[in-house]
């Protein structure tokens, strides 16, 4: 788990501060290649340290470039393996590929449970994949806004391709899938439950829909079954359909089947210009889930630390007041 | 499900409106006993209707009297048939009673599933008994704030007795329980999986341990479960040790017994006084909630109408600034 240092957002010295300077210098050596100068930077950013939002502003205008593809899916359908795939692919192509890998946080030490990542480190000696494994938990700010900062980061560095790899679990699969322009989920065959795994909700995240692991049994059934499922979802003519791709990641089986499907779907929202609007309304929820964040904190550290609450709690006890009037008297002080 | 007048949170104007005497004189009547005011009121403020914080400011200095006791448990343990059992034996005792009975909403009709409530009718003639019925989703400022607004009108009408009574579904479960002074958890024997049943975190929650329909295979069992699950808990010396009691509430078996249990808990929380000790920390949670919900609904509202969203999303879409940025400004913006 990451150490988080004290949150200091909003220092209005930073400007005049050494880490002012610091801060400029790492993100000029970032927009230059650096991949040391990238690590610091993703470690403020996703630890919420001094000049983190220095490090955001700084970086801003630099992003937007990166197409940005989402990996969700159950534990154990692959995808570690299935996003290894896909970088040589990239990287046979000459593109440039950075990877925010979130790990299920370990409840015993804390940590993120790195194993699968250990597949990945064949990568260490290409300059051109850059892999950022962060815990699932621990995020002061939220994992989706951690998530997103630190992938800013890859695009700034210039990756013509970032991966986001998630473990999906329920919610988080969820919103993890709205930080991407197309997200893969993958499903294996066999997993037990169909239903469990492909609730309506989670299917309409996905833009492709993988089947790894599909020289298994099942796999026919299992692609029958995700199209039976997407037929009770609404489908409007013209919309696009999620295609259907089988892989046998262990094997590199299906990949080029796999990006050609990821590109037509870039190609799909370039060509009825999806992709700014999408990226639009992501912005929109995430502005939205980060006030919203930002002003229960600040508002549960006066409430707590004034005294205040305090005092009207004994008025409370005396029945001087109500629940009702004191919540709005103190929502009231907030706002005005 | 109830329907929702508009929200009027905060009508500067209501102390000079007609509503205004009508909500003085519907509060005169609840002082005196009159059922139906209380009813009326009931609706005003499980509505949030107009008039509703004039309610609860009025009925403040009324409330605090009534013992406040919470049933929660599985669908199907008996809780209705127990309360009716408990109702009787109040009665019997000349203490007069309000129930608070929160049905789970049906996905169908959006109605509250009503037939558990039926066997409570034989109470209609006897003014001593007043039963509330409620729906678990859709009350505007949240089933808890909902539910202890309700209690306090039966407060305020002075029963003597105010039993909540709820489905314990998970998280629902463990906030409703933090609405009474004593929380009886009603377990069956041979519901399944016991463990499930009987997590930590909602035994935690139990000042009382039912076990109801006591007569079936497997109550012993139970129990001895409970026991032991019971002591994995920790229970410093002379602290207040849930007793389990047994009951047939369909034979009327074991409710003395369970009265007495009550009763019990209430003289200890008296004796050290813990009663106001735990109301005072009761109504922080209530505070910090009932805040953070206007304070929220309050943001989303003012960001969504403005228009100053819209400006600032295009505004990141040039890159122009960032969403840590804009978060912040809109943030300070409505604590300034």
């Amino acid at each position: 788990m990451p150490t988080h240092a004290e949150e200091t957002e909003g220092t209005a010295d930073v400007k005049l501060s050494p880490r002012h300077s610091t801060i400029e210098t790492l993100v000029g050596r970032l927009l230059e290649g650096d991949r040391g100068a990238a690590s610091r930077l993703m470690t403020v950013v996703e630890n919420r340290q001094a000049g983190y939002r220095e490090t955001l502003r700084r970086v801003a205008k630099h992003t937007g470039r990166a197409h940005i593809i989402g990996v969700t899916g159950s534990p154990g359908a692959g995808k570690s393996t299935l996003v290894n795939e896909l970088i040589k692919h990239y990287r046979g192509l000459g593109k440039t590929v950075g990877v925010v890998a979130i790990d299920p946080t370990s409840a015993f030490s804390g940590g993120a449970l790195l194993g699968d990542r250990v597949r990945m480190l064949g990568f260490t000696s290409d300059p051109g994949v850059f892999i950022r494994s962060m815990a699932s938990r621990g995020q002061l700010g939220g994992l989706a806004a951690a998530t997103v900062d630190v992938a800013r980061i890859l695009d700034a560095l210039g990756r013509d391709i970032i991966i986001i790899e998630t473990v999906g679990v329920g919610q988080d699969e969820i919103s993890i899938a709205g930080l991407a322009d197309t997200t893969l989920l993958v499903e294996v065959p066999g997993m037990g439950d169909d239903v469990q795994a492909l609730k309506a909700g989670v299917l309409e995240v996905a833009d492709v829909l993988v089947i790894n692991k599909a020289d298994r049994e099942g796999a026919n059934r299992l692609a029958n079954y995700i199209k039976t499922t997407m037929r009770l979802l609404p489908h409007p003519e013209g919309v696009w359909l999620p295609p259907i791709v089988k892989t046998v990641a262990s094997d590199a089986v299906g990949i080029d089947e796999l990006a050609g499907a990821i590109e037509q779907h870039r190609t799909y929202l370039m060509e009825r210009e999806l992709l700014e609007k999408d990226r639009k309304e992501r912005l929109r929820v995430e502005v939205l889930d980060r006030t919203r964040d930002l002003v229960l904190k600040r508002l549960m550290r006066n409430l707590e630390s004034s005294g205040k609450l305090d005092q009207l709690l004994d008025d409370l006890m005396l029945h001087k007041t109500d629940p009702a009037t004191v919540s709005h008297e103190l929502a009231d002080g907030i706002e005005s």
